[in-house]
């Protein structure tokens, strides 16, 4: 599978699960992963599922708009960034996001979340 | 020198070496570096200063609007994750953009640019 095609898989993945089932993003951060987002910093991936089940809106749809995607170096990893729109429920408007993904292997051959980090795009 | 002080630093280093001297960037580059340029897929820092220095417009100003960072692996590395925002000379309006870049460590101490994703914030 290529690059691209590992990046995409895993970004529709990541979306649709947040989207759906919000707790079970877990399984894709590891004891070291971290989190920043807007600003805020966690580490694990016991924190990291508590903070995004935690934030304040129950259902959202993402919309991916673009995915980028390098190699990260030597040890396998690779980065992907996404530029999308996030619709909260009740809410007409949608707000633009921009989040970076660091995907380590694992010995099983799939990948975890080493580093996660997003932003909103305020206009 | 804390990470997030580094990761400014090196921010406010690359911007204004952009917008005073852009062929300048090329010492920030390896050979193994990759830029993707909205979209564009570029390596080796030869290429990535060609590609910048061609870009469509000659005088710009980068304001930064924020800068989150994480260290990327035992490798040493560190994620540097900026938002900002693009003046070009002769429009009155700004272009919103979001970039990221992963920094690795050279032997004298300093960092050179591996990977490098940008991207504008379309409305």
């Amino acid at each position: 599978m290529d690059p691209e095609a590992v990046a995409k898989a895993f970004v529709d993945h990541y979306y649709r699960t947040f989207d759906g089932n919000r707790a079970a993003l877990g399984g894709l951060y590891h004891d070291a992963s971290m989190l920043t987002f807007e600003g805020d910093k966690i580490q694990g991936a016991a924190a990291i599922v508590a903070k995004l089940t935690s934030l304040p809106f129950q259902q959202c749809a993402h919309a991916i708009s673009t995915v980028d995607c390098q190699p990260s170096g030597p040890a396998g990893g690779m980065l992907v960034f996404v530029s999308g729109s996030l619709q909260l429920a009740g809410e007409s408007h949608t707000l633009k996001f921009s989040q970076m993904f660091h995907l380590m292997p694992t010995p099983q051959g799939s990948f975890y979340v080493l580093n996660d980090i997003f932003r909103l795009n305020y206009a």
